[in-house]
């Protein structure tokens, strides 16, 4: 019997063997398991072109065609990972393989591969194919591990984690009819990659259902780069609040109505939003506060604005500081009604819970890292991820690679294919090494 | 002979015998021509059934169903008021009359149907049904009359002065492949209300062609209102430019980019509209300016904007002053570019020049309303109207009664019975006026 600390090392060991761009290692089945570069930043590469944009990147919306596509795309790909796949009745796609105790709950692992509108090519698609590689490296080593293995394509992370909580149980009925970007209500999107809106609750899981799970994903934002370093071990999923807030003024003539007698709509939310960036920025941290949609109607050049709608969004890891920043911009959006008689109005459209990950995870995340070599910055996930959750069901952990220029949800979001490769090969790290726990 | 003054004099006394809510005077065929107050309201409000919306007012946006039944609402009409009615190659409706003398060009008045997106009742049609009302008056008191009449009812005012800058010349062709509200072009709608796009030609008149042109209208804004008076005395149309302006930041995730490296467009929007606020009212005037339309692209709560689209509006009876503010406005956008890195582009869509009222026809305008014991404000008009377009061709005069509240292209537009029979009264004398010239 080995120490647990001196058995991690050996792992580790074999695993620092991973070699960018190595061929197949189908043949040597008793090597140690290293992911293949080359097979992964290759597969990354056809999933782009599924809904790919002539600008660059992809719109690869939930519940599209291209979505469709891409989800067929990888299900032969799990296939060839020795993985038995399913679609659940969310429409989320799992991969499993049996592990050598039949008692033990599986280590997960996976991320999502539909994209905002006009999005990138890295975001979930980077944890998807490596998980799908972590898996085929497992396979084509045979690799034996203690636990079950289950590799999952989370469906519609984009649009509100909704594959992600259909599992953890917190996702509202309500939400099913809602829309999604592809023009398709939840429920109908659910139908139409394969799940059943009506049958949801048989893809719930219960807490202590999983031993642990894993997400590689991008940092989709510059800390890592201008640090020059090669690991995130995120902390936590920072929550998040989202308001659509209405600003109601009075609609007018534009040629007729003099400038001191207009309740502009526009005027105000033009403050508001300068006003919500002035006191997201006013406190140390790193909370962030954006108004990322806003339309004025009617929308005709000579009529003043009776009526804006936008949205509002705050993240901190801090639940209490979201709160705290939502009732100052409360608080002044008052005020910038006073000065042309308008009003505001706000709506909490969605919000998700800070996720902290898991003590020993991140340090089962950081060991891997290190017996590879990397350097590595625990750090906040700003955005939101399915591995919140899946913190609902038991131990998580996520693992970030750099995005050049912090640049995500654009056609210009990138990665290198050695940090793609670097990723993954601390991610199978990870895997070994949640087995041994 | 008698003595011009003493005349109008005379004639103003018959006119003051307008009876608000008089029956038809059908058979009095001697008597002095008068306004029927109450056929003219009725058929204002009949009119407003084509496109009325559930919450008030309509939205009879040119080239629509509704627009075409409104058309064949107020033909009838026309022709009850014994006017002989064509449609002209560019989709105006004309209702004529035959004067004494052959050799004189017609007195030509009117106005529109058309409305913007979710309008008001009495923007375009208070002038348009009181045309109607005045011709009626003049043929069932058996008035004769030096010059013809034309009654005109200009289309798609509201979208650009279509109808009438084709009648005198200001409409280049490839503004007929513009989409108008009602997702047509310009060139389908003039064909849809029965015109010919190919044949605009033949709808021309040259400058001398029009004795007088008259047109009664809803002021719009406060002023006669804040002021207690009738009526006012248009002193001319004010130019208008208008501008497309476009924002381009950097798209990117809003969850994990820092607020210290956004390039958001929207914020920088968000300042120009306040700046252009802060710009126009800076100098004393009566000059307006206005942002009307805006969207932040790609419009996602999870997404900095990387674009916002947005048009600019600036309007006065001075030129130079519209160009100087723009000049600023420019300026100030650069600043507000550099702050975080964003860039204005502007483009202009659409130009009116100023065009003032001939000064006899603006006094003829005055006695008229003076003789009926109403009172009276020179103002200029802060909106665009088609008598602008006419101001090329012959003399020109506006006439406007009071808007209640200021409040116009809303549901909430509301012109009393009685100012609009007002005004018809004051159209029907100055008719008379001009006849008299």
């Amino acid at each position: 019997m080995i120490d647990r600390r001196e058995f991690t090392g050996a792992m580790a060991g074999a695993i620092a063997g991973a070699v960018i761009g190595s061929r197949s290692r189908a043949l040597e089945s008793l090597a140690p398991p290293a992911v293949n570069a080359t097979r992964l930043n290759a597969h990354l590469k056809e999933l782009a072109a599924f809904g790919a944009n002539p600008q660059g990147g992809v719109s690869r919306v939930a519940y599209s065609d291209f979505d469709r596509q891409g989800r067929a795309y990888v299900m032969p790909l799990m296939r060839a990972a020795q993985l038995d796949v399913r679609v659940d009745m969310a429409g989320n796609i799992w991969g499993r393989r049996a592990g050598q105790s039949a008692e033990l709950t599986p280590i997960v692992f996976g991320s999502h591969i539909d994209s905002v509108p006009d999005g990138g090519n890295y975001d979930g698609t980077v944890g998807s194919l490596s998980a799908i590689e972590v898996a085929h490296a497992l396979a084509e080593s045979g690799t034996a591990l203690r636990h079950p293995i289950e590799v999952v394509i989370w469906q519609n992370e984009e649009g509100g984690l909704f594959g992600s909580r259909a599992v953890s149980g917190q996702l509202p009925a309500a939400e099913l009819s809602s829309r999604a970007w592809s023009g398709k209500t939840i429920a109908d999107g659910i139908t139409f990659i394969g799940g059943n809106p009506e049958r949801l609750s048989e893809a719930r899981r219960s807490r202590g259902d999983i031993a642990t799970y894993l997400e590689l994903h991008i940092e989709q934002g510059g800390t890592l780069e201008r640090d020059g370093l090669n690991i995130g071990v995120v902390e936590g999923i920072v929550g998040i609040k989202q308001w659509e807030v209405t600003v109601a003024g009075f609609q007018n003539h534009a040629g007729t109505t003099p400038m001191d007698q207009r309740h502009d709509a526009l005027l105000s939310a033009a403050r508001f939003v300068e006003m919500v960036n002035r006191v997201v920025r006013a406190e140390p941290g790193r909370q962030v506060g954006t108004v990322g949609r806003l339309q004025a109607f009617p929308g005709a050049p000579n009529v003043i604005p009776g009526r804006v709608v936008c949205t509002l969004e705050l993240r901190d890891l801090d639940a209490a500081k979201v709160d705290r920043l939502y009732a100052a911009i409360a608080t002044e959006s008052k005020r910038i009604a006073e000065q042309n008689q308008t009003t505001f109005a706000f709506e909490l459209l969605h919000e998700n819970v800070p996720a902290p990950s898991d003590p020993a995870v991140r340090a089962l995340i950081e060991e891997s890292a290190h017996a590879l070599g990397l350097t590595t910055k625990h750090m906040p996930s700003g955005a939101g991820h399915d591995a919140q959750s899946m913190a609902q069901l038991g131990p998580m952990g996520m693992i970030f690679i750099p995005s050049a220029g912090g640049i995500s949800h654009s056609p210009k979001e990138y990665s290198t294919p050695e940090d793609v490769a670097r990723g993954a090969s601390v991610l199978l790290g990870a895997v070994l090494r949640a087995d041994a726990r």
